[in-house]
């Protein structure tokens, strides 16, 4: 009996695991990670050594990252499902998938904990202007010598845009303090903590918060939506802090924001053009950065590739895994 | 009527305050931002400017910050109580001052949660590596190349030692994760929560944790007690972090720890010569520092200014402050 060729990106952390899911289900084969792109498109056309694989678990290496729509047209007919090691699929062409009629499953529930506790490093680091005192203090100036304002977490007001499986997590983590939490989404979110007050109006939202954080999908109606009307309509001093991707903020009203002192702080995980610094935001001390790591830790990075295996596993035995994208869903 | 004449320090935050605390109860002198120790020990003497307080609010101006045996021998006896605007009160000699008959009182209680809060930004800090991926992004090397293994705080154990107020409030915040949290302390906390389990054996508390946070007073029978024997007690690659006092660490013990990778990370916001840095300690990526920021945002500082006046105010209309230090207490 052949069975089923399911190709893996690079896994790190789940190689005993990713056997035991797929022992006398599929046949798995890891990804040669020094492949280029051209050779892995030649080893993709029939005969080649992937010309007859089922499904892909795309990783961040380099071949897998951006699934565009020029690989996507060349994955053999066989490819039926994306597994991808991800909450976000903005780097994934969801349209020239459906086209094809494979399927995408991403990683939701299994990145809460981990993205939900960077968001709160940075409120805290915001809030508190810590990243600034410790390169103050690495310099041999001790404290810095400009006196920014800094605050206690406790009985400030915290709006969450997008409460979804993060935002949830992050209000359930600074619910400890308390801070006082307020949201946006789409809708109501049904079961949310009683402590999560829903605002309709976003910019009604915004008058009231202390510190935004940001936790939406990055797509074409959310590109730049954090911009300047929504920055100048929260209170002068405020803070926001982002963990979901950087194209949901403008950048330069962002930068200019920060100039003139409309907003106190910020923390960013997540930048638009990754791994591209914009020099001028590394200008101010009251920013606190960090090279998207809502995800890197050991226990999680375990949990996703897991879990998205999992999805694989799912398909090859019962036709459907179950974290397919919403997109996908009829 | 001539009123008692009380002494304060300088204070940021609470002018308002001050002064209707102290309205018809009692004559409040600002100490001079810049007098310097002799003109301000002239000052103290029969016939000086300060020839007659009663009370001082004691703050981190330069005169008042040690409070030694010879500045204490030269207080005019007319002085009763001084309040340190502080929890810690080591630079203040206890002895001197009972030998004179002179209260002192702290602010336990104002600092717990800005403090409990630093500690939690530690613990983040230290086991997802953040501060470290800052530098490197800010290096415009995008990620770190070292590939320090990071953590989920969830489900891991933190060992609190000393389970005070701050211990306390670090407990809470962690609990929401939740981490398990064990602690030791001179004897079982009564009322403390039922998820916080007691350790009487203070190594067998080392075995268990993943995180030692340490909340104990520096005094003589602290001064380098996390040293050599419980760091090597704890498991290999733990994460140690201090809010308390630096020299509550023995610091060459924890050096020679991060250096042969027994510790795998170290978040300190505290130091035993502090402003003075040992630059040793810069040299490991996986260090978080902090100048001693523990208490500092706007609302703590006014909550402390508060209390520390207040226990002025509750002597002289009472006869006795609430935060009468315990050595004090009979």
């Amino acid at each position: 009996m052949t069975l089923p060729k399911v190709l893996l990106g690079e896994i790190k952390w789940s190689h005993e695991e990713a056997k035991e899911l797929f022992d006398g289900i599929a046949d798995i084969t890891i990804l040669d990670k020094s492949i280029d792109k051209s050779s892995f498109i030649k080893e993709l056309s029939p005969g080649g050594k992937y010309g007859d694989i089922v499904a892909i678990l795309r990783t961040y290496m380099p071949v897998l990252r951006c699934f565009d729509k020029e690989l996507i047209d060349h994955l053999p007919p066989t490819v039926k499902w994306i597994a991808t090691n991800s909450a976000g699929y903005d780097s994934l062409d969801v349209e020239a998938l459906k086209a094809k009629g494979i399927y995408l499953s991403n990683t939701p529930a299994a990145v809460d904990d981990a993205t939900a506790t960077t968001a709160l490093y940075l409120i805290i680091a915001a809030m508190r202007q810590f990243t600034n005192a410790e390169r103050s203090l690495r310099d041999l100036k001790w404290k810095p010598a400009s006196s920014a304002v800094s605050y206690d977490l406790t009985g400030k007001t915290l709006a969450i845009l997008g409460l979804g499986g993060i935002g949830l997590r992050i209000a359930e983590l600074v619910h400890a303090f308390p801070m006082r939490v307020i949201y946006h989404n789409r809708r109501k979110v049904e079961g949310a903590p009683e402590y999560c007050e829903y605002f309709e109006d976003v910019e009604e939202m915004l008058r009231q918060a202390d510190v935004l954080s940001i936790s939406i999908p990055l797509n074409a109606n959310t590109t730049g939506i954090v911009g300047e009307k929504w920055i100048r309509t929260m209170k002068r001093g405020s803070i926001i802090v982002n963990t979901a991707r950087g194209g949901v903020i403008d950048e330069d009203a962002l930068i200019r924001a920060l100039e003139d002192g409309h907003l106190g702080s910020v923390g960013l995980d997540v930048l638009p053009n990754e791994p591209h610094v914009n020099p001028r935001i590394l200008e101010f001390p009251n920013i606190t950065l960090l090279p998207h790591m809502g995800t890197e830790t050991r226990d999680t990075q375990r949990k996703m590739e897991v879990r998205a295996l999992t999805n694989i596993r799912d398909y090859l035995v019962h036709g459907m895994g179950k974290d397919l994208i919403p997109e996908m869903r009829t």
